[in-house]
């Protein structure tokens, strides 16, 4: 596990890779939350999301040699933008492999960050058979979007900024998918808080991770009917015992509250977030009695969505 | 007409009621416009417009007096939001008056900004008398939302601040509707830059201002069918002697430019802009042939939409 000296450098090195982003507040959005919310703006972050943070981290501490031979991800959402893009960054090859049905927005934004497609079957055993592939012929390192202790570090970075900027923060939100934006979160809120919890907010439709907390070991979902399409992933080996360890709690949300988190945030704060990036939010409005006074920092994880398929 | 002296005066005082918004670029829209673009973000300013600068400056113009007895508008759009939440901010009352038909979201808007509302017949005429029954009966100071020099002065500290940030602009673009905020620009423009163009935007489907510059006289439109809301109004005698001294052009834009504009600065910036605010970026990428090389301003003046009636 990474030091708090190791994972301050690490934030320095990433600094010139990624945006340091902003901090939004809204009159009304405390008035509705009952207290003082803070929101971090990944979805101003390169590439759109938080991503990019974890990928510089995994490519950075690539060996010379290894960097040479590339990265490969499959991936068809914020992920495989961000390695194109960190990849081009550091000067190396990016294989990006994507279900042949993933939406053409998706493959053009990684051709625009110079990702090399290779496109497969629409199902994960496929993904991952492409993936290998390209692992034997080109040497390339395969990089997870969530269970590798080095994208799990970069993740955290926002957090570590959050906390600068803001040190009183009583508790930071974060949307859980993999596991990667909140185990480094909890990470970082470990390193550079003195009294601040980490918790993290997942739909009810997936809620895996609330179910693996309790259980004390990794669940699965056996539907993802929910409209956080970044959320319907589960936990790893790598982030589940950080989550286990420093994350005080999961709070479930409805895809309603999504929503209408959703699109508080668009008319508030005027700015583009993913569903999944709501459902932090959504937590915290479904729970306010139990955060009065506090103040709660929530990581807005990422802003591409496809304008032309609005939930409202 | 006010002095620079005045000017930076009344930024100064309105500075305490209104938000310095920040400037946005974007690597993928300079490279569309083929030069340096800077968004001036008064979807960011208080109400979702820039007309709060507007609204504050003329309430701030009143005699102690004539504040006590309040201010009073016809509109339906952003001015009756800037004009209820600035007069809330100096504690007067604001009379506003609503076509019955204006949507319940904008009248709620209004109504939590603090504003009293009458309602009216959806025409111009009814606007105007249920107005002046109010002067009549209250005493309370009408306010043009484009057509008075304190409105047209506060419209410009925008501009003033893009100028303090970015000295170095070769041209700032606005919407043209009704023309304060344009005017208030290229005064602005006069006072602070050395080599800076003003240049107005305009639907060619409401392009009355351009017509105006033209002929040297006020022109209406007949048709507005426009899907830019803000800008089917005309200019007036206050603000057209400004423009037509100060402006150097208006660049008319069709409506599939505005939708493209506007959609492209919700996916890249991820900001949530209208569609009359689109206009002035569809017109720098209409004309980007002509400021190659140059470093372009535009003043995104609003971020209110109704998400139930996206035109993509």
């Amino acid at each position: 596990m990474i030091s708090k000296k190791e994972f301050t450098k690490l934030h320095k090195e990433i600094s010139t890779y990624v945006h340091r982003t902003p901090v939004l507040r809204s009159k009304l959005l405390n008035g509705l939350a009952e207290t003082e919310v803070y929101f971090k703006c990944e979805n101003f972050q390169k590439t759109g999301s938080f991503k990019m943070r974890g990928a510089t981290a995994a490519i950075l501490a690539l060996s010379a040699e290894e960097r040479e031979k590339g990265v490969v991800t499959h991936s068809s959402g914020n992920f495989a933008q961000a390695v194109s893009l960190s990849a081009k960054s550091l000067g190396i090859p990016a294989y990006i492999v994507m279900p042949s049905s993933a939406p053409q927005v998706k493959k053009d934004a990684v051709k625009t960050y110079g990702g090399k497609i290779t496109e497969c079957e629409p199902n994960i055993k496929a993904r991952e058979e492409a993936a290998r592939r390209i692992q034997e012929d080109t040497g390339a390192t395969f990089l997870h979007p969530s269970n590798d202790l080095n994208v799990i570090y970069g993740q955290g970075t926002a957090a570590k900024e959050f906390l600068e900027e803001f040190p009183e923060l009583d508790v930071i939100f974060t949307p859980v998918g993999g596991g990667g934006l909140l185990a480094g979160t909890a990470l970082a809120v470990d390193f550079y808080a003195e009294n601040c919890k980490t918790i993290g907010a997942e739909p009810f439709e997936v809620d895996d991770a609330y179910r693996s907390l309790k259980s004390g070991k990794i669940e699965f979902n056996e539907t993802t009917n929910t409209v956080a399409d970044g959320l319907k992933t589960h936990l790893g080996d790598k982030n589940f015992p950080i989550i286990k360890e420093q994350v005080s709690e999961i709070i479930r949300v409805e895809e309603t509250e999504i929503i209408n988190a959703m699109k508080l945030i668009w008319e508030r704060l005027k700015i583009i977030v993913e569903p999944s990036c709501a459902v932090a939010f959504a937590a915290v409005l479904r729970e306010k009695e139990n955060f009065r006074g506090k103040r709660l920092g929530i990581i807005l994880s990422g802003g591409n969505v496809d304008l032309g398929n609005l939930p409202f």
